[in-house]
């Protein structure tokens, strides 16, 4: 007998049976937040229609489409992942060149006065400069574009599941995004562009498929068939896939991931056109990376779109290694619980201070960065100073550039190992960290301190309001933590430190993002060392097990947080004991096959709903009592009113209402612009008419009985991917439709709000503190 | 406005428009085939259950389970993937080890004949030694185990979508799988061992899902979680993933093949459980290749488990290569689809030669060992001898093993190229092709006489009736064919020979396989080189597309021939212009909430139905009309009828009728296991009495309105995964059911078989042979 993860149960909750749940709730309205915080403001949120709305005209409109508009259509999809890929290779390409150049300017500045005596002008220089470049971002994203603060994975991510917020994809917020990070990530915060490279590619997409920038005059024809809710979707996932293919060089990684973390519907068409998509990129990476090789993109050119080489001809490693590996794996997966308990925590605490004003998320970006500064110039002078080895490879102590020897304060021919990791760019010490043969390069006291710095300037640095990811900022803890335990097993294992950097890595991102396929693909490609394939897929099963006996994913604890309605796969058990009678909410707003113009604007004006059923009453309808017709879209009641194609008596319309209308004016536009009941201006002798709403409802919406059960109805829901779900009625004596189901009335909060019985039933997933009592009474000592 | 793949209709139907559809066709019988060819037999197939029967004794079961029942099921699910991904890697090592070690020794025997002067013993020891390794599988295959002939792929992918046929998955079907393969492989026919892989691991897989094996006696209590067939689903779709996982030590591109090819459903939590059960093939390979290396593991155990080493430190490309890859993948996309389109013609006239009889399956299949033999020791005959280069780092001609310099007919100091790829194991000829720095190796009409072989004789192999599988003759046919195709470009580009065979069988592989994501990691697995990876990714997605633009994938092609009512998970759309109601079938067998014993033996004896609406008739309902209760499956009655818990009268069963019953009773047998209604026997008293169906009844079935569009009742289906889907009339004055569709009311040739005047505009992809009026009507030559 089956027994899905949602059927876990486990309470014996017999109440249910006591107590029919089925009740006439239907008067009580929906009270589940619609608003959710997107990126640093809180903003209305609104669902998307995937369906496909299939009413005579859409249908006559198929009909007319000749081969010439498929193959437009076909051609457009691939062009359009293209130029996606394309253009985020490039921002990807832009980025990492920019950032590179502007801290290595920094770095190499201040790196000169210390040689020359003049540590507190570094110093000066220093934390001036990584003010300014953190101050510039944080303005503009506080006062400009809120929506680009964050990584913009939760936004992204809760879109893809069905969720639109104003602005998110608009191009003011690519433009904040890519400059934003650029300069955030070069003033030594503690923040990544990996994150930021995901919502830029969506953006990206989003552009194309809302069909160009009318502000802009930067449209095309031939985008007019990506203007609707899915193909929009599918541009975005391959979008996002291509942010983390530039952003890593890691186009299968990014692939998984876009396939793993953000996207809740897939199809093998879809991977295959993000697949090609995340090949342009690779492709062009690697093109631009043979121009920078060569020495033309500046000083620090070279130093773009890493690649942490490990490879060394002889990974080996035995069976005695495996202890050591699993411990790593374990202690990961517990940093990284640790990790998203602290973050969770930090961030509704900045959310307190954010929501105080906008000047207050600028003072506390600024105080985190003056904080960071002083950090990472003061923690170095705690270091001693360590001899060069005779034998390095790379000059010691290191000139001018970032390296692996810096001198800090100390005397010549001597090196600060800790200011090599610190006082550096997060990637050139996640190279110094990943590197083979190093051993001896650092000392243990150094490796702690550092690991303690990045744990804790990561859970700080995340939630300030400028364009952040959290994708190095882990690396470079997970690395670290990985180094200190290579020291400390030291003789004890076979593997060298820098295969421990890269374990520790994955442990500590397996731990916190708990997706394994694309983790292990990204760090693979990351290191180009497919010999360690084994060893990584062990590592991340551990610690991604691990850390979800305790909590959830860094990207959904966010997304929580946010107050996103995202809508699981999976149903809670205790849906099984309700039926959508017990949850849907009223009071519902039907209208006529044909209706009265008036009624129509005074419903839209006074209620919020999206859509409508349509009812055909005796006259109308064939039957003796009124029968349900279909489903109709409050954005195609108002494209209806402005036509103003009605009739002075209730009548079906004519087949020549088909051409007054044109497919585009029944285009979905993109988020925040469609228009309102209110932009309408309709004189009191049209209110009067009648309008014949059958050619434009959708006749074929799917239903289900008011006795179906709670969870069965969100499986339809969630695997077919609706808006509006109409519940019929189970005597047919009434009217043909009881009620609507929207996402709104799945969230487990408005369910267990109008159930409080069932709160104490409610099933979380099988954490940690309720093992030992499932085990004690697996082992009988508990009846 | 959208227009998905499906919508992408493009005739202008006007037919639909002028003849209503919708009539009254429910007398009509679903005439759609419900058989298919599982591996070489006609079999009956049926329908999964994946749907949960919600009725009032499953929910009380539910309420029952404790926490240990759900810590048990947790524990088993995983334990389950470390055992199936333990066993199947044993399996896959054990079969690599016998084929290298009997196809060794066959060589090394004939190779010394053959250096000792005894041409025509060697040619007798070869071919009577293949025809006895052919013979074998042959046999056992035709008269033991039908099922396990082929790579078995199309019936477990069938059988992921949701068709299940007897036997596939037996432990009969595993043993013959298992020996038939080594040998047939050994017996040097071109054929691969990978494709029976993943049957392996779907049987290994099945055989826990099926709660071990009651007839050997191999059962254990907590099995029984998994016996129905979501859970059964999951397990397989790991053990496939397995399987090539172990056949090609690529547990990523193991996974993702499963991900993208074989599974129609797919979640985050499989991801993660399929990823466990590969990681536990990738270390558990790794840990027996370092036994092997060490010596241990029989005369030619190092050969095993393979990973073509084409690492070379600088793989550098330009853009002056480009042309020669884009050349490469459009011509292997050619190829794959020529392939494609002639193993259809030679699979037909093989099954026409198989339907005779038994003993003709193994006359064809000894003919083609015959035939083989012959080639594979004439062709070398025909090169001519090449003297050895001095600089070669391997022993030249080869001694003893396999090698790249193969002597044959030629004298000391000389080899012949041809018998180097041909006189030798696929593995070691891919070897061969792969490897780098022997671009001198081969003559040009060496590569294309061989590849002409390897072409045609993987055409004619692959449907003789042995466990066979594509992969490896695959990638040896496209490995010549690139070698080829550099040979023939010679200087015009950097890449080396070796690199090029790589891309060559990608593109071969790419261009019949069709699946891009998981060939492209498989091969960089394989190969151990990543940074190939832009190139790989190109030359995929142009060879696939290629192909597609003539056929489709070899899979799917096999899967249709074979008659597996496959859903797609798109609409064509025709089935926008239809209703559920122009579909459904007749006649609806329905029973009362509280029916009568006889009735329902009667029903069930008579029809093949396996479910069945349950209707409450007024005087039982609370309404004045009849209204649907809900659906009980045909498995449950039978119970029902088998534990006899008949009242005298028409009456409700009390609450103690749980009692009487287990959960294990409704569980879901393996395929085949099910109780027939011929086996229940019932007085004549016993026939007259009634059967409260009411607590074992599915209250929530799923139920379309009959007016609802085709299209969208299939993507219900489909996403959800139902077996049943109930028709429910649209106005209420009705029977409150009208009808059930099951998958094979959404079969295409039953749709069109209904509605003829839609087979011209039946739309299918967009073929190349379309391309050119479609291009001619864009440019405006056509109207």
């Amino acid at each position: 007998m089956p027994f899905t993860t949602a059927e876990l149960n486990g309470e014996e909750d017999t109440e249910s049976l006591v107590h029919p749940l089925l009740n006439s709730q239907r008067s009580v309205i929906n009270s589940s937040s619609q608003v959710a915080i997107v990126g640093a403001k809180l903003c209305p949120v609104e669902s998307l229609d995937y369906e496909i709305a299939e009413n005579d005209f859409f249908k006559q409109d198929w009909r007319t489409r000749g081969r010439v508009q498929i193959f437009q259509y076909i051609l457009m999809k691939w062009l359009l992942s293209l130029c996606v890929g394309a253009i985020v290779s490039l921002i990807g390409f832009f980025n990492n060149l920019t950032v590179e150049n502007i801290a290595g300017i920094k770095f190499l500045v201040t790196s000169n006065m210390m040689s020359a005596g003049s540590y507190g002008m570094a110093f000066l220089v220093f934390s001036v400069s990584n003010f300014v470049l953190t101050l510039f971002p944080a303005a503009v994203t506080s006062y400009i574009c809120p929506a680009a603060a964050g990584s913009g994975i939760p936004e992204v991510k809760a879109y893809l599941n069905g969720v639109d917020a104003p602005g998110i994809f608009s191009l003011g917020t690519l433009v904040v995004k890519i400059f934003g990070s650029i300069s955030a990530v070069s003033s030594s915060l503690f923040i990544g562009k990996a994150g930021s490279m995901v919502h830029t590619g969506a953006c990206v997409a989003s552009v194309f498929g809302q069909g160009g920038s009318k502000k802009y005059h930067l449209t095309w024809k031939w985008l007019r068939y990506f203007k609707n809710d899915r193909d929009r979707r599918d541009l975005i996932t391959s979008g996002s896939a291509a942010g983390i293919a530039a952003a890593f060089r890691a186009p299968v990684g990014g692939l998984l991931f876009a396939l793993e973390e953000m996207a809740s519907w897939w199809r093998s068409a879809l991977l295959w056109r993000a697949f090609f998509t995340t090949a342009i990129v690779a492709v062009i990476l690697r093109a631009l990376i043979d121009v920078c090789l060569s020495g033309k993109c500046g000083p620090f050119g070279k130093g773009g779109l890493i690649m942490y080489d490990v490879t060394s001809t002889n990974v080996s490693y035995s069976f005695s290694d495996v202890p050591a590996v699993l411990i790593l794996g374990v202690v990961g997966g517990l940093l990284g619980a640790v990790f998203n308990f602290l973050m969770n925590k930090v961030l509704w605490v900045y959310s307190r201070v954010n929501g105080k004003g906008t000047v207050y998320k600028v003072l506390l970006t600024c105080g985190v960065s003056i904080f960071t500064s002083g950090l990472l110039f003061g923690l170095p002078w705690l270091a001693s100073c360590k001899a060069c080895p005779t034998d390095a490879e790379e000059a010691c102590p290191t000139v001018g550039k970032s390296g692996n020897y810096m001198k800090f304060q100390c005397s010549s021919g001597e090196y600060n190992d800790l200011a090599s990791l610190i006082f550096n760019t997060n990637d050139d010490a996640i190279k110094n960290l990943f590197s083979k043969d190093t051993d001896s390069e650092f000392q243990y006291t150094t490796i702690i301190v550092f690991f303690l710095t990045c744990f804790f300037l990561t859970v700080v640095s995340t939630g300030v309001v400028v364009p952040s990811g959290l994708f190095v900022p882990i690396i470079v803890t997970g690395a670290s933590y990985g180094r200190g335990v290579a020291m400390l097993i030291d003789s004890r294992s076979s593997l060298n430190q820098g295969l421990f950097a890269v374990l520790g890595a994955a442990s500590l991102l397996g731990g916190t993002m708990r997706n394994t396929v694309s983790l292990c693909v990204m760090l693979l490609e990351l290191t180009n060392n497919l010999l360690m394939l084994p060893l990584m897929m062990i590592i991340l099963l551990i610690s991604k097990t691990v850390a979800d006996a305790f909590n959830g994913n860094v990207f959904d604890t966010i997304m929580k947080l946010k107050g996103f309605p995202y809508l699981e796969n999976h149903a809670e058990p205790y849906m099984r004991q309700l039926t959508v009678a017990d949850v849907v909410t009223g009071p519902l707003q039907i209208f006529n096959g044909i209706e009265k113009v008036g009624n129509i604007v005074h419903v839209l004006r006074t209620t919020g709903h999206n859509g409508f059923p349509v009812i055909d009453e005796p006259p109308m309808s064939s039957s003796s009592s009124p029968i349900l017709f279909g489903l109709i879209l409050r954005a195609h009641l108002i494209e209806l009113l402005k036509g103003k194609v009605f009739s002075p008596t209730p009548e079906y319309s004519s087949s020549d209402v088909f051409q007054k209308f044109s497919a585009d004016d029944f285009a979905k536009r993109g988020s925040g612009h469609g228009d309102a009941i209110d932009d309408i201006e309709l004189s009191q002798e049209e209110l009067e008419m009648y309008v014949d709403l059958h050619p434009f409802t959708n006749a074929s919406p799917y239903t289900v009985v008011e006795t179906m059960s709670l969870a069965k109805a969100l499986i339809l829901f969630r695997e077919v991917g609706l808006r509006h779900l109409l519940v019929i009625p189970k005597f047919s004596s009434r009217s043909p439709v009881v009620g609507i189901l929207t996402r709104h009335d799945f969230m487990p909060e408005h369910i267990l709000n109008l159930n409080p019985s069932l709160t104490r039933h409610r099933w979380k997933r099988l954490r940690f503190f309720q093992l030992p009592r499932a085990l004690k009474t697996l082992l009988g000592l508990q009846p």
